[in-house]
């Protein structure tokens, strides 16, 4: 018999512990539409807190938010050669406006009711916005336009995963236009600095930031810039990009206007977006065998208070302990936001309140029973550590060291997934190394390798290892002079190879 | 030449100067996407507000928020008689997963891609939750779910109209399962009220709470309560409806549940929404000639100053001064949000940026000038008065009565809208009465009348004179012995006809 909440084990089988930590925090659920996914409450907790604070971080560097239209007309999406080949195998076309009863008494699309030109139900939204953009635009004193969307998109997924894969996601797209190349580059830059911080500090997961060689690059871009983060079966999980999109979809669009000098110009663009991919980064880096472990400034209840109330007769003294705890404790305030404090008064065992709990990953759980109340204490359990938590033997200690509980699990969190992604990202000269780390049942991770390869050199890699370059990687520390493992060309940077979702 | 900033005016051509005052505003514009609007930021921030503090409603009265599916199997729609009948004439259809080039070279949806069954983009979701509920729920335990959604829906709309009747539009739909049918109507009813107390004390707009007949309820339900509003040129807008769905639903769906008893029920479902409709009807009940005027609880930005910069030598103190009441004044609480506040220092004239921000319907325009920094003075202009306010000669006095400021322009638009109201909505007793305050060239109003027709009779007064009846209205001011206008029946209350959007 297993001695972990969670069969299989992440040792024993990833895949399927993802899938069963999913379930038992009861997160979502697959649909019965084809790759479409229900966020349970739980989930779309985390999205709404996810949501709230990137929010925030976008309108603190000037961003505001609109809405543009679901649909797409085909005759959009053609104008940009790249971005059609990039997207068009994979969209949901809307083709009739109406339903009628057919010949056999069912429900077929109104052959009366077919559009002339078919929509496309938004895989991203670059066509759409250019469009408005291009109507909106005349002189360089309309630049620049800095708007964000929060949206659902839809890209016809093969093999759907919940979260990481879906047929349609929620996510953000942020759609600028400049007056210059050297603007719109600092904007693309700016905002990969926006999620590298957001990942990091709320998320709780470290990420390389890097270009994209131009076998990932975003269809129609001139230049993808990425966060990668590695998760706990060391594969790598792109979770943001952000586009430089010159001046293809400017020219696609038509988003002209007379410049400082008088003469028509073309517009220069970004977008950027992450999505519901996020939860499934967080879950694949956190959790562990006994369930979902959350960070608690995304958690949905960061402290849930469980009352013990074994006799009647204290019964009540232990509901209105356990509610004047949440009550002060809500009064507090972790990262500018109050407290998220649940008690649990459910009529249930206490142990599967507390094994429920410990699934859904909530980061701290505190006990209160009649013998506490007697004696001024609780019983606090943090989920990173999986022992109880000895720092506060006192109701007065804990009211005084909730936040300061909290911010620890927080960095705990980090520490971890960096000291794990660090020991799993190796620097490798060979190709017999290389090959070596990648061999079929090897357990892989980050190499960081000299590269000066071919797209098709990286396609082979591809097929033969099922690895990509995840990144050509910012920063000093992957700059080196090198000889390509592949090649023997030389290098000047390290770029990053692995497997990835 | 026209004395107001708004052509034509309300008086001369209502619908028109709706979409001027929606287009001088920068709110929305439609798109190239037959009747789907873009809404711009200053739209989407009046939507952000409304959202924020709806939710706030919500879950504060126990439900949770989630995300189902977009698109509908063809089948599910189909397993409630009613309700496709209701929605099937409007349906956008989904029946290709792919594209690829013609042979004329031109994209269109792969033949080979084409679904088995086709997918109906959500025109509201009771099929696509219901099939989720009937997945979670096994025992009376499992009840009550309480959850809602922010999404957006689809209904192929022939004569659209911004914000009030778009293909697209964005809303919330709240989805919920009881064990009794005393619990179902409990619920709808409480959610009517949250809808009627939200509209009347952010929107500052009094609406009629009551019962649609049978011609208005919603395809499936076994009643429909609603929310009505008049607008200024004294139609109806419903702007909310909360449903009583019965078992009909539940039975589609197969929601099932073992009870207290060891039976197998089915439960009892509601569901209730509003919409981005909700601008729609605030714009129309509370702008004029000279553009939007805005609740100061939803305004994007309740508060703007604009910096009087004549002279270079005084520029900085002045824009320093007027930075520095913004932030005083971001300081400050009304209905416990932050105050918003903008400074305007783009280099544009002071009558330009003045008629800007009063187009926008910016609650509190204030002006600071070289002059008022040594007077120590400001001047305030508030956007529901048209005049200059006097009651603040100094900048201390502006600053400690801010607030408050904000709280009666807020009172005061809703006893305005109050008041027109009031003026507008006459008891009938005579068809010929009724026909004359529907006559072609008469205003209207909402007519009171005693009801006791059929369908048909309502159906034909439909064709006639273009009026519907909104609703039964509840409270005792509408309780009262009658006889019908036209049957000369019995009614033991009166009812509420009026044209409507």
């Amino acid at each position: 018999m297993s001695t972990t909440a969670i069969t299989p084990t992440r040792a024993e089988d990833f895949p399927e512990w993802y899938q069963q930590i999913i379930r038992a925090a009861d997160l979502a659920e697959n649909s019965e539409v084809r790759g479409c996914m229900v966020i349970k409450p739980w989930g779309y907790g985390l999205w709404e807190n996810i949501q709230r604070q990137l929010d925030r971080m976008f309108k603190d560097t000037g961003h505001r938010n609109a809405y543009f239209p679901l649909f797409i007309p085909l005759s959009y999406l053609e104008k940009e050669a790249a971005h059609v080949e990039g997207f068009a195998k994979e969209c949901a076309v809307v083709t009739h406006h109406r339903l009628e009863a057919g010949p056999d008494g069912r429900l077929r699309p109104a052959p009366s009711a077919q559009l002339g030109e078919p929509l496309v139900v938004r895989p991203t939204s670059e066509t759409i916005i250019g469009a408005a953009y291009a109507r909106w635009v005349q002189s360089y004193r309309d630049l620049p336009i800095l708007i964000n969307q929060w949206a659902n998109v839809v890209r016809w997924e093969m093999r759907p995963r919940l979260f990481l894969r879906t047929a349609e996601f929620l996510w953000q797209e942020g759609h600028t236009a400049h007056e210059t190349r050297e603007e719109a580059i600092e904007e693309t830059e700016k905002m990969l600095g926006v999620y590298e911080q957001f990942v990091r500090e709320h998320l709780a997961i470290p990420v390389l930031t890097g270009e994209k060689t131009a076998n990932e690059r975003f269809p129609g871009a001139d230049s993808t810039l990425c966060i990668e983060a590695m998760v706990q079966d060391r594969k790598a999980i792109q979770a943001g990009t952000s586009h430089f999109l010159g001046q293809n979809f400017a020219k696609a669009a038509g988003i002209e206007f007379t410049g400082r000098d008088g003469t028509r110009q073309h517009a220069w663009t970004t977008s950027w977006g992450v999505s519901t991919r996020l939860i499934g980064t967080l879950l694949m880096a956190h959790s562990d065998d006994d369930g979902v472990v959350l960070p608690p400034r995304v958690a949905p209840t960061q402290i849930v208070i469980l009352p013990v109330t074994p006799k009647p007769e204290s019964r009540d003294a232990v509901l209105a302990a356990a509610h004047a705890l949440a009550a002060t404790l809500r009064q507090q305030r972790a990262w500018d936001e109050r407290l998220t404090v649940e008690v649990d008064t459910r009529d249930l065992p206490g142990g599967t309140k507390n094994w429920e709990w410990i699934k859904k990953g909530v980061p701290v759980r505190v006990e209160i029973g009649p013998r506490d109340l007697e004696k001024g204490t609780v019983a606090v359990a943090r989920r990173d550590a999986g022992v109880k938590e000895k720092a506060f033997p006192t109701m007065v200690d804990f009211t005084a060291g909730a936040v300061a509980l909290l911010e620890e699990i927080q960095a705990n969190l980090l520490a971890r997934a960096t000291a794990f992604r660090d020991a799993h990202m190796v620097r490798i000269d060979s190709e017999a190394d290389f090959r070596a780390f990648f061999a079929d049942q090897a357990p892989g991770g980050f190499a960081l390798v000299h590269w000066a390869g071919t797209s098709d050199d990286e396609n082979r890699l591809r097929e033969e290892l099922k690895v990509t370059i995840r990144c050509v990687p910012f920063g000093d520390a992957f700059a080196e002079q090198g000889t390509c493992l592949l090649t023997g060309r030389p290098s000047a940077r390290r770029v990053v190879f692995a497997r990835s979702y």
